[in-house]
């Protein structure tokens, strides 16, 4: 490692303690911020140069430098070095190494506190947008396999308990609702980024006439933000953006757990693709839904990620304080689950294969239609709390006897009532139960159709967004 | 305790164990959930009558017999049953006592899982109108502190190490625009919680024709929700609600670290009124900021209870799930915690003496112009990096020497480098500081004019929101 | 609420404002340490006595008042004031309404920062021997089904796939293990929690001769804290029961999800008792098991309480500070809940059906012995890896052209492999599979019943402790 | 990457999609469990061959070839693959390239899911003793310094307030008995491994002959786990870990802030080391406490990784399931972060400079000796809240009137109460106050020497474990 100067050596004597190195040390994951500090840098350097600060040759060195570096880092040629601390310091002293006293100005009318909060908004706001097309890739897919299994029926749960039939289609789409929902959340933590704290220097505003609209401008914010001493100790945005992720690994988790119970022998709905199961080191037989336990395990480190950074910032006093380094590889590492969750779990409703066979057995479990038989008495006109005993005693009789629920005779169903008749017992089938439903919103088969087109619909008009 | 028939009871024969019924009974605290639960009973009786399931005469009788019920137990005559478990269960049983069959039929077409969705929206929505009002009100006393003390200058800080002057009212500013983030959020939540569940039945739709346009309109919703399942099954509008809250928690607790700060003997910048400080029993000079304190503390109950739901939430499969009952404690800890705290804090602002003559004397304290000079450098052509290092020279023979920084003469400044002049000594003085900050959203007072109006224009702005 | 003089008011002016009150105001939940506060100052009132500072009369006074207290506060007969914001000064201000001057000289030589730290610490000591008790009526009802259903064997899960055949027995044994290990860690907050605060007064020490030894023996501590300061500053005595009450929930959780699994119609396996099921209030044939699930959901709150305090704690300096309040409510919570799911649990393993017939029949599903004769086949000289593989090809066989693997005749095995010989069939038995495993602590009977031993014998042992 | 060919690829036919590889792949971090594991395999080898299943050439062969890989690993000659998965199978692939058919017979008896679980225990159980150490070494710090500024007095705080004097030994020590008790929680976390998993297969035991008590004496562990699904299952003892070391973070919080505090120039305390500290890139001035900001910072993570382990297990059935290899994660993060923590502590107490004339200034704000002079007064017979309520009034004449409380003439006092004697000015000098504390654990100078025996006595005899 080379031992160059640290910016801010001048009045120090000792040499930095090994263990206070490493923790002080970000280049090691601040690295990946490069492309976001040289498009800053070069942005600043444009904005000094109107001001007067840089002139035109000036100007053209920091530039072509910066191009090189940013070369020299995607092909792999820049050696980053730790004492240099962090990506600011990495890049500046290469740059003044290649063009002398111009790299030296850059810093003018900047530090360290507002650039790291320009890197990583400007981040935050290239990984959401590509987070954005994987949520969206994912609610088509969703979407697209409500459409093509809109004929299945399966039993709807509560308690994990079958409580009613519902459509397959109607299920998948719960999820699609959360999907977009979290879509909201993820605009939402984009919108809180898009403000510029570029031009804030330390925290009170710098010693030189600026434009920060110029800026903002140039580097693609929505705002300017107004409080130097806000814009280097904020850290919301980023709160904001693992926030979503821990709701969306909320869901994910949701969803994985339905996949690991579906693929189960037991439930038995589903086969997911090879490429998305394993196997076993040790036992022959076993075809492991690996991919939905991660997505339902990782969650832990998106909700861990959230509480990290929430610790991190409570009772910090204004402004920068050190502590804030520290939001970096929550953030990073929330970004990086969330993308391979998205992508993994795109793939694996693509290719699952639905068992609509074993669905259709279970519905002929537990009683799926005795909400529909006591419903079915509500109209004969008696009132809900008693048509809800009938059937109770009715359930039970079947659970003593062992007689079939869903062949009942007549002549049974008016041992409990009178008021049962002769169309009872097409209530009692569980694959037409979805068409019983009535309400918006329901499991039957219109309805399902209109959640699909209004999905598609939200994809749609949200298109431009994020 | 009177011993009512479960509503569910017709098949089973045990008793409840003791413990099950202490982990299962909800009504000790979602009693409070009573107005929002009449107010949905209402609706949901009226849109019955509509769709020809109740006549007239049912119809006023279930309407009155709920107004009775509604002043009964405002006023603390209505006598609670845990046996009944929860708040829905406790006023049907009460209105069936009361008006007889009518009572039974107005359970139709909904069940307790979109009833439950249905009231902790209203009532999260009720709250939020409240909370919103004691924040602006925050915002407002913060501005108007900010404006009363333009002229007060104090040091800046970053790592707590004094920086930079800066004026008294950007730092409370800084506050003002947290919480203006916290609003947003806070209205984020309210908008999630603007879907209307009911008409959703237990989780597949009813059974018969609903109207919940009608519902929507009549309980003030902004959208009925489009999937059944999901309606019963979400929720994420709590923990949006839960997140705006321990953000807010993040703020207040920095604000009351400061608060805390501040009102230490070694700072004293501030001191807080009787009212919101404390003695002790036992040092009797004692003057303790327990309220700042408080604000710092009770962020752990507000990341808590977000932690708490979303643990509960992890890994649950559709639709319901009796889990989802230990969504309400945490919400109504953090409404409670939220609107206490913010009383608390607009009254400790709005009270507080500043010691400017404390801020002014620790202006003198540690180089806080030092900055200022090395821009000077600058502005005298020389590299940032270069001024720099010249001012930390200056900086190291101050210590040393034990010179005073602040009024060191021109002979000094320009043994470190010719290029000081005879206007340096100006760049010294810590109260002018905040007027050579040039920049946008700096600490200068024409720059602070222009945050308090922007703020003050926020607060117009989003008036009718909430 | 009689406007009692708070017992540092003397040098304030302003009453303090409502929501101040209300954030200060413990009483509401802090009354619950009466017992303990009373005990305590019995103590310190004797204590006070041998060191010469109270006479025999104000000694006799004081007790005769604290018996009188505490029998008024068990009998509901005391008025708590919320003016006099906690359980100590209540106490005290009734003492001294009571005996006069001899009650105001109780509080001589301790502040409420040691008084309260001893309350908290008796009263977590006196509910853990509550819990301890609890827990160990859960290993023994564990132990006994296990010992009553040994012959019982299911299907052993690995990522939710039937993976190997397992005694019933085996598996519920796992659960008295962890909750075992929860027992260390009870114990361990328990040891914790026995070092006497008393004596240490606000921070410092206190100006008379005092016998901490005295009291210690007195409240049956194990030792006195050496450090006055860390007496009031520390918490990790309920960190540590928070912590353990945590760990617990999870394994609480795990079993929870496995009842709820169980209950399930696919799986089958049990059938819970009426007492800790419940029905839908709208679909007649549901049986819930809302008691499993809230023992999964209650993980919530006692994951929520633990990052409660450690949040409130986080950054806090030396040594007594007000967000200390924050400690009491999480650990009251935990502590309740504890005790209910400890018991609900019990109850719920001691009364459920084992349905040892769907186990039986899962057993034929996904090749549950596959494992068993890959092991065959090393015994026969093959490599593990080249084994795992021809049964690997076995089962692929039977999946695609749907042969029954667990009879497959001789002649199929040999055409995958010579090394197959007569006596592989009966290794294709799942019932007599557990017997095969040879190893120690393994799922064959004799194991088991090993097991069963040594957990009573664990339980015998460690019968003095808590 | 070379396509080697998985484990268990057998009976599967696509290849895995991409991010369900990047989701699954572990040998990124598990890596650094490589010398575990092959202590692990060296043992399980030596036990097959005692067994009858491995020949001497066929252990000779293995053990041989372990010793290679190890070497190349750690010359950093060994190529991992990603395709490979896992540490197991990039070493036992590469065994079996190297010794051929020997090599594929070491995983009978075995499975990954107890093979992973070993090497976890053995990892945590080295680097435990790495951390015992670094606390040890840190106590020693404390106490030494604690020891070396036995003479300095400063003010103590509650609720930040100058409360009364302390000894700044006193201080110190406080946080020696915090990290004493976080060493009990490591020795616990530490005993919770020593439990054997190896032996149990992947969950019901093996079809072998095992000897898990040579296994257990072979690899040191203090006993067999006795039940096998608990052994595949369990992840307490990383729990218990991540427990350590979230606490010891409160503790590093607490002594961070403590340390940012006096370093600031309002307090002035302390002067840290230039090794310890950091420049600022645009304030030349500047001395930041960066590295006790990152032991408050770094607090987030140790919370965070605890969060996400326990998330994890919330609700996971047995056995093993995919979601637990979300546990090394979190676990090599805390690892590393505490022995950094730790080791960067220990320098900077070693290295600060305490500025002993700062703390003495600061004794004499705040009326840092108002209890001694209510105590007093208690001596001389009047009641303590009377005594209280006279010194009370005292304070706020001085306030009001300006008067130097420290100096205040007995004619002065005797206004306020008769009960003054000339005695009472030396009551009022805070240089004294500490000796007047005479209660055991008190700051006097003979209880803060026998505080430093009594640490420096629990590591000397602690100091075998770990």
């Amino acid at each position: 490692m080379a031992e160059k100067k640290k910016p801010w050596g001048g009045r120090f004597t000792d040499a930095a303690s090994r263990a206070a190195e490493r923790l002080s040390a970000s280049i090691q994951y601040d690295s990946r911020l490069y492309r976001q500090d040289i498009r800053g840098s070069r942005a600043h350097a444009r904005m000094l140069h109107r001001m007067g600060i840089l002139d035109a040759g000036e100007l053209e060195a920091i530039v072509d430098g910066l191009g090189t570096i940013e070369r020299e880092i995607r092909e792999g040629d820049f050696e980053f070095s730790p004492y240099l601390e962090d990506i600011h310091m990495n890049i500046e002293s290469r740059l003044t190494e290649m063009i002398g006293d111009a790299g030296r100005k850059l810093h003018t009318a900047r530090s360290r506190n507002d650039q790291i909060a320009l890197d990583v908004r400007l981040y935050l706001l290239d990984e959401s947008g590509v987070i954005r097309k994987g949520m969206t890739a994912l609610v088509e897919t969703i979407t697209a396999a409500a459409d093509r299994h809109i004929e299945v029926v399966m039993p709807g749960y509560t308690h994990l308990q079958i409580a009613q039939p519902v459509r397959f289609s109607h299920h998948l789409l719960a999820y699609a609702w959360m999907f977009l929902r979290d879509l909201t959340r993820l605009d939402a933590a984009a919108d809180a980024a898009r403000g510029l704290p570029l031009g804030c220097g330390a925290l009170a505003g710098v010693n030189y006439e600026n434009d920060r609209e110029f800026l903002r401008e140039e580097l693609g914010f929505d705002r300017v933000i107004p409080n130097s001493m806000d814009a280097v100790a904020d850290r919301d945005y980023i709160l904001d953006f693992l926030y979503f992720a821990a709701v969306l690994g909320t869901h994910l988790s949701r969803m994985g757990e339905e996949l690991v119970l579906w693929s189960s022998a037991e439930f038995g709905y589903l086969r997911l693709a090879d490429a998305v199961t394993t196997g076993s080191s040790i036992m022959p037989q076993k075809r492991n839904p690996d991919i939905a336990e991660l997505l339902r395990g990782k969650t832990g480190r998106l909700y861990g990620n959230m509480v990290s950074l929430m610790t991190v910032l409570k009772g910090l006093p204004m402004a920068y304080n050190r502590d804030l380094q520290e939001d970096k590889e929550p953030l990073f590492d929330s970004i990086d689950t969330v993308k391979d969750c998205l992508e993994a779990l795109t793939e694996m409703i693509a290719t699952m294969t639905v068992r609509d066979d074993r669905m259709r057995r279970s519905l002929y479990d537990n009683f799926s239609t005795a909400t529909d038989l006591a419903d079915y008495l509500v109209m004969k006109g008696i009132p809900f709390r008693s048509s809800h005993e009938i059937v109770g005693a009715l359930v039970k009789h079947c659970e003593e006897s062992g007689e079939d629920f869903f062949t009942l005779p007549v002549e049974t169903l008016k041992r409990f009532s009178p008021a049962f008749g002769d169309d009872a017992a097409g209530v009692l089938r569980p694959d037409t139960s979805p068409e019983r439903k009535l309400s918006s919103g329901s499991t039957s088969k219109g309805e399902v159709k209109k959640q699909i087109a209004a999905v598609r619909e939200r994809l749609r008009s949200s298109g431009t967004g994020g």
